[in-house]
Formats: structure tokens, C-alpha cells, sequence
């Protein structure tokens, strides 16, 4: 296992014990929809938003428990985001991360509501570390207002939206609007919220926003790359989904080899917004480097 | 008109010119959600909830200004529950307010993705307010509280988690449950934050609270009464709705005459609650009245 394999897992089993602690039980009535809640935030993933808040965090010079309560909230809004991207109307899809999508599992209610009280609750679970004083009031605020922005109509929803109306053409730009949205905002805001929290700069705030935009991207290329290349069993959903589905995507509009290169550029890119941090940022270098690594 | 009629169809003014303001114009990227959010905010509506946060804020001796952008972010999150409740998958409504509903002039998808951007614009504009320093950042972060708490899982959601999974089995108490969720818990919890903002007491919240619970049901029942008894050109949807979709409703469980009975005891229990209270709760208690008027 590589170093940053093995600091990405522990990463992950910190977050997805927090996230345990952060959800009610399934017993909670109505059971339905806490199970649900449940049953996709436990679906896997990889969890790369809280990471990236923590890693973010320390390497501005903060600790990782000041960040780990927003970092499950980040992981909440994520799985909100996919429980809606998955339903009929809109992807369309019955497997996520090799399991059945949660429509498929509760019904498109259920999880239609599900994904509200995801979202719901990440603002709830931020706004009660700011009232027990474990963050400063107003450092809470900005947190809160990074989170609604980057996931808002202006950001995510905005991805959403041009990515549900617009399946039947291909333009690059519009394409470059959807990722940068739908996946790019979120992920931008993983680490202003990490850096807010660790009381980084201004100056830190914007390097590290920029390394956010070039490794959403290359992030999102790597997952339409993977979506042609690979194969059902590490991508946990079906193959070639994108392509049946006449839907926008890189290899798509730029070809498989021009979009591995372009890979490669960005994460070169996002490894040079970090020159000015010392050691506290390998991590986000690392993390770089292994986003292309998924490449090959 | 009456004395309350024009209390409330100047304050309604208000409140939409303020929303007015909080709602990005349609011509924002992209533009279609940017016009189902408007679409479905401005398809009418009695601003009830703004206008009970207000009238409870006053009630204790603040100040409308105060309550006005959190009063605004309420009718925001209240117009994405009905967004989403008119969702062909939940209660599959075509008319809402005398015109089509958000999924049947723009779609399903967009429908979904206006009411997240809803929910999301809503904790967005309550935070701003902190920020600039028009409200304390702590107390804003009681708002915010406030008002997660009251949609989330325990409140909104719950009630609409029940609702539609329970179509199909009348039964009191999980009559009692929807309605007192459902709706209850958004009236209460705009009446919680008039008077948190309005720097109220503990006691005056605890018995603002116990208004709010009276008028939630009583609202509701009138609700349900209008939807048997009530045309199509007063209510705005179809009437019999409930009744053909075998839903749950107060005057298919107890009867019309029951519930005409149980909505003028909720009324007078509601004024009882505001004893205490001075001339500055008589908004509050003509609110009630006209509640219990709206049933004949």
C-alpha cells in the first residue's frame, strides 16, 4: 500500500466514525427515511471532500478535530447531491458504488426526502458546533455561507441543472460549466472551509481554492475516463452508462488520450499552486499525484 | 375588508417585495432554475409564515426590520417543501395555487433541483445577515437552528416521510403526527424565530411555541375542510383531491362537523396561550380568529 493509500484509508475510517456519531439511528421515526439517510452516506465512496477539508486544515497549520465536524457535514451535502443526481428524472441511474441507488432501494419519495434531510442536516450539524463554542460564532457563519454558496444554484445545483437540460448536445463550454460546477464547487469549498478553519490567509485561501479547481477537474475527467475504460467492479456502477446515455462527457468531446493528457496538466497545475506551503501540504500534494495515478 | 384583511395584505406586500430582493433575477446562469425558483415563489401564497414571525417578534417588543430577511428565508423553505410535495412521486399534484406546479411547467428534474436551490438560498440569506452584523452571529446561529431543526428529519421531513408512505391506512395518531410535522413544525418554528430575534424571554418562547402548535393543526384542518367543502377558484388545486387519492385528512377520520368543532377550540386554546401577552399580541390572537373565520 502506498503511503498516501494508507493516509487516505485512515483518513476515511476517522470520517466514517464521526459520520456514525453525526447520523440518529435507524430506529429514529420515522425509521424509513433515517435508514435510507444511512444506507447511502454507508454506500462507500472514497470521501475526498472531508479529506480534502482536513488536509486543507493542517496544512494552513490547523488541527484536524477543528475540522472534522464540517468535514461529515461536507460528506452529507456530497451524498444529498448524488441520492438527487441518481433519481429517474434526472441520471437516471440503479447502481451506485456497486449497490442499488436509493431510489432503487426505498422508492423515488423516500429518497427524494432523504436527500433534503441530508442536506438539512449539514447545516444543522455546523450550526451546533458554532452554538456549543467549539468554533467561534462568526468563523461558523462564513463556514456555513462557503457550504450554501458552493452548493447552491450559482454552484452545484448549477452543474446539476446544465447537465439535466442540456443531455442532447455536445460544446465544450458548457461542459467545462458543468463540472466545474457540479463537482468543482463543492470541492473548492471542502478546502476554503478546511482553510477558514485553520485559520489560514487570504492569500492561502485563494492558492488553495485554485489547487481545488484544478484537481475537481481532473477528478472529473479521471471519473468520465474510468466510465469508458473501466471496469463495472472498481467503478461500482455500469460501464459505458454515460456513453448509452448520449452524455456529455470528456473522453466524449476530446478523445480518451487527449483527456489522460489533460490529467496529467492539471494535477501538474495543482501541485504548483501549493509551491509556497511547506511540508504541512504533501498531503494535498500526494492526494494530486494519486488522482492521476487512478489514470492509468 | 377587516382590520386583520388589511394586517395581512400589507404585511404580504412587504414580505414579497423583500423576496423580491433575496431571489436571484431570472436572467442569472442558468436561467431556467433561476425561473422555477421565482415561478413557484411568486405562484401566490398567503406569506403565513413570514407574517407569524413577524407578529411574534413584534409581540415581544422587537422590531419588523429585525425578522424581515429571516421571515423571507422562511417563505423560501416552505415554497421548496411544496415543490417538492406536488412531485409526481409524493403527492402528484398538477395545480397548486390556481396554476400549474413546478414539475408540470418545468419538469421533474428542474422542479427537484428549484426546491434544493430553495432550501439552500434559505440558510444562505439568514447567514448573510449575520455576517454583515445586522444580527448577532450567535443569535443567528440559533435562527438557523431553529429552522434546521423544524424541517429536518424530526420535523418537515418526518411528517412528509409519513405522509407518503401511509396513503393507504387511516389511522388518528399518525393523522395527528403528519399534520403536527408536517405543517406544525415550520409554524412553530417561524413563530420561535419572530421571537428570538425579537429578543423574547424563555416564557414567552415556550408559550409562542404553544400558539404556534394550536394554529399549525387548526390551519391544516380549515385546510382539509376547504379541499371537501371549498371550489376550485378559492383553494387553487382540485377539489376532492385528498379525497380521491384516499389520503388521510381530519374530515374523512372525524367528519366535517367534528372538525369545524376541533378547529374553533384550537382557535380559542391558541388566544389563551397569549394571556400573558400585552396589545403588542393582537396581531397573534385576530390571526387565530381569522383562522377559525376561513372555516365557514
Amino acid at each position: 500500500m502506498l503511503v498516501i493509500e494508507r493516509y487516505l484509508s485512515s483518513l476515511k475510517k476517522e470520517i466514517e466514525e464521526a459520520l456514525e456519531s453525526y447520523l440518529p439511528p435507524e430506529t429514529t421515526y420515522p425509521s424509513v427515511i433515517h435508514k435510507a439517510m444511512r444506507y447511502s452516506v454507508f454506500a462507500g465512496g472514497k470521501r475526498i471532500r472531508p479529506i480534502l477539508a482536513i488536509s486543507a486544515c493542517e496544512a494552513v497549520g490547523g488541527k484536524a478535530k477543528d475540522v472534522l465536524s464540517s468535514a461529515c457535514a461536507l460528506e452529507l451535502v456530497h451524498t444529498y447531491s448524488l441520492i438527487h443526481d441518481d433519481l429517474p428524472s434526472l441520471d437516471n441511474d440503479d447502481y451506485r458504488r456497486g449497490k442499488p441507488t436509493c431510489h432503487k432501494k426505498f422508492g423515488e419519495a423516500v429518497a427524494i426526502l432523504a436527500g433534503n434531510a441530508l442536506l438539512t442536516l449539514t447545516f444543522q450539524i455546523i450550526t451546533e458546533q458554532g452554538l456549543a463554542g467549539k468554533i467561534d460564532a462568526a468563523l461558523t457563519l462564513k463556514i456555513i455561507h462557503e457550504i450554501a454558496f458552493a452548493v447552491g444554484a450559482s454552484g452545484m445545483i448549477g452543474g446539476q441543472v446544465v447537465d439535466v437540460t442540456s443531455e442532447n448536445s455536445i460544446d465544450a463550454p458548457t461542459l467545462q460549466y458543468i463540472h466545474t460546477h457540479k463537482t468543482g464547487s463543492l470541492v473548492c469549498g471542502s478546502l476554503r472551509a478546511g482553510v477558514l478553519l485553520g485559520n489560514g490567509d487570504q492569500g492561502q485561501l485563494r492558492l488553495l481554492t485554485q489547487y481545488g479547481e484544478y484537481i475537481g477537474l481532473a477528478f472529473q475527467i479521471v471519473d468520465d475516463i474510468l466510465n469508458v475504460e473501466g471496469d463495472k467492479e472498481r467503478i461500482g456502477k455500469n460501464v459505458h452508462n454515460d456513453i448509452s446515455k448520449n452524455k456529455l462527457t470528456y473522453p466524449v468531446v476530446y478523445g480518451i488520450g487527449e483527456s489522460k493528457e489533460w490529467v496529467k496538466q492539471l494535477c501538474k497545475e495543482a501541485i504548483s499552486s501549493l509551491e509556497s506551503f511547506d511540508y504541512k501540504a504533501d498531503p494535498l500534494r500526494e492526494i494530486a499525484k494519486f488522482i492521476e495515478y487512478r489514470n492509468y
